[in-house]
């Protein structure tokens, strides 16, 4: 396997190929001297004319700092370039979507949202991956402000929207209103962080929020400003302690920590017939058959290798295929729960190890597509066009 | 004209394309996850494995910021999209180089550069074009500082390189030694700086590099940095004076500026059948039946519209070709050297209207990227392989 990897990638998973051909001199003319200073001109006169005839309106930058790569951690921005180029290769794959990888510099996040943006002319919209918590909060914050085209960190958004899709499943399943859960969330960095709010925002009513230390308490943990801000947030119960302290009678967990930190025990110990995303990659929080022996009613992971496979993979394709083919600015909350909505749909017709599409069905990027590009700005329904 | 340049290049003249599919989970987990964290791995061991088995090992950014567009002027990063755009269709067309066009903001070359050295890790090698003098030469310096790849300023050199190679040839249909030709550079922007360095350090013994306000002269006008090095090693009869001054028994005028500025008299006061390389874009300093008629030996322009076409577009496919299948880290004055006499070679036999290979002759990147690749940093003379 380890030999076939490299071979499988020898020169790279992508490259830059041509629309138009340059055989003649008359080509040439075209594609290039003269023919392209009137384009040159036509963008000197109104820039969104860029959208219309060069690359640069169909363009993702997914880019990289490496500094918190799924299942390694902080291994630098050169080692983070193989996600974003297979990130990219799935974008075009899966939907259609031209995308090139990118790594940059690690530095604040003023300079990296600074330096992206000094850049963000030559692309459509741009996917952040890999960057670490809270940093990334602030970076993708400031390229918003920044930046005239849609900015999406998959790591946190991604997660969030499969994370949603996948419990408004589970929970029809047992005829319960997800709503109303008791759901822990385990792991508080960019994505335990960005699914606690997008539930929120969604109507979750009782949620927790777990870290390393235990449930998030800003009187007993040093918590940065995100995490003190969802804390307060959450937890209505005003639970104190460990995992186990927030796992008794819980209805839902929601893994998005970095390994195996769920026992048979703590299953034991929640509701009955509990809802289990164990999503840390490439282990689950606990194995798949374990939890089910412990009383899990449904489970999930993050790998292909079990059913339910919750993975960022069903959303950003889809989700910058709407954003370019509608030209829309930015990622919007609405987006988000309508992608989720139309990700739950596709489902269906459910069972327990049926929640989720699988990430290789075609029909998915063009359902989250419709649902992104058909968004109402002030409702949380999708508008599915067609 | 104007519509049929729109519709050529709707949604942009490239495309990201892979080069492994992904269908199955097999090919998924080798594409994307599991697969990728070996490959990872590896890179975080020893970066060079990111050339390896990633898309930065081939590929160049091809990057502007629209300061100086040809026969355009400052129209602005996005506005100078379409130019980095046909570069790097061409460099693909032409040589089978995978080139991506980006736009930088405007600012300070100390500020572009750190910019660009934060991304340089997703790139082979680094093609600027369109910057403005005198900030480009700062840019390419401190970027050459910061970064461990290839940097190369295509206004500089790749005018340079192809005004060498047809230097030789007019010089040799002639039965003269190029390097002692009382040699008139108009022009002394980036092209026409690096014009001159190129030739001095090619080894010639009489230039004059004339700007606006006419002969450069530290003691008339306000020279920058580069242009007053450059007078320093040029005009060795002291000459002084307007164009006019300047061209009186010239043997050689290389236009490298932003017009019609050449009249028949100035010919007629040059040596007698004087070499005319009249490259300014759109229109040349004079026109070449004009030029002819007033007596002119040799004309060359940047068009194809006319017999010898001197274009930036002879060098840097093939340049890039060789500086990325060798792994050249540095653009040498030896490659440049090696190139020049590779295409100059390329266009025997020669005649008064083929000094110059033809932009669309499939053996120009292969003959330049052989050169690139087997110059030797101590000399000038090109080991060409094979």
């Amino acid at each position: 396997m380890t030999q076939n990897i490299f071979e499988i990638h020898e020169r790279g998973a992508l490259e830059i190929t041509p629309r138009i051909h340059v055989r003649t001199k008359e080509d040439l003319a075209a594609a290039y001297t003269p023919g392209i200073a009137q384009l040159c001109g036509a963008i000197a006169e109104n820039t969104e004319n860029a959208r219309r005839c060069t690359l640069s309106g169909n363009l993702v930058a997914v880019i990289t700092d490496g500094s918190a790569v799924l299942g390694l951690g902080n291994i630098g921005p050169k080692a983070g370039l193989p996600v974003v180029e297979g990130k990219a290769l799935l974008a075009r794959e899966l939907a259609g979507v031209n995308a090139i990888p990118l790594c940059i510099g690690q530095d604040t996040p003023q300079r990296q949202a600074e330096i992206i943006a000094a850049l963000s002319g030559s692309f459509a919209a741009i996917h952040l991956e890999d960057f670490k918590a809270p940093e990334c909060f602030e970076l993708e914050e400031r390229l918003q402000q920044l930046c005239s085209i849609p900015v999406y960190h998959d790591d946190q958004h991604g997660t969030a929207i499969a994370v949603l899709a996948g419990l408004i499943n589970a929970a029809k399943l047992r005829k319960q209103n997800w709503k109303t859960l008791r759901t822990v969330i385990l792991g508080a960095g960019a994505s335990g962080i960005a699914t606690a709010r997008l539930l929120k925002e969604a109507g979750a009513e009782n949620l927790i929020l777990v870290d390393q230390a235990g449930i998030l308490d800003p009187e007993v943990q040093q918590l940065n400003a995100a995490q003190t801000e969802i804390a307060g947030q959450t937890n209505p119960e005003q639970r104190r302690g460990s995992l186990s302290a927030a796992l008794q009678q819980a209805d839902v967990l929601i893994g998005l920590s970095a390994g195996r930190l769920v026992t048979e025990e703590m299953v034991r110990s929640m509701a009955p017939q509990p809802i289990l995303f164990a999503l840390a990659n490439p282990q689950p929080e606990i194995d798949p058959q374990l939890a089910h022996q412990a009383g899990a009613g449904i489970v999930a992971t993050g790998s292909s290798q079990y059913p339910n496979q919750i993975n960022n993979v069903l959303v950003y394709p889809g989700l910058f295929k709407g954003l370019l083919e509608s030209g829309k600015r930015k990622v919007t909350t609405a987006m988000k729960l309508a992608a989720a909505e139309a990700l739950a749909h596709l489902a269906e017709p459910l069972s327990a190890d049926h929640i989720i599409p699988d990430a290789l069905d075609q029909s998915v990027a063009e359902a989250v597509s419709r649902a992104v590009a058909g968004a109402q700005e002030s409702g949380a329904k999708a508008d599915q066009k067609g």
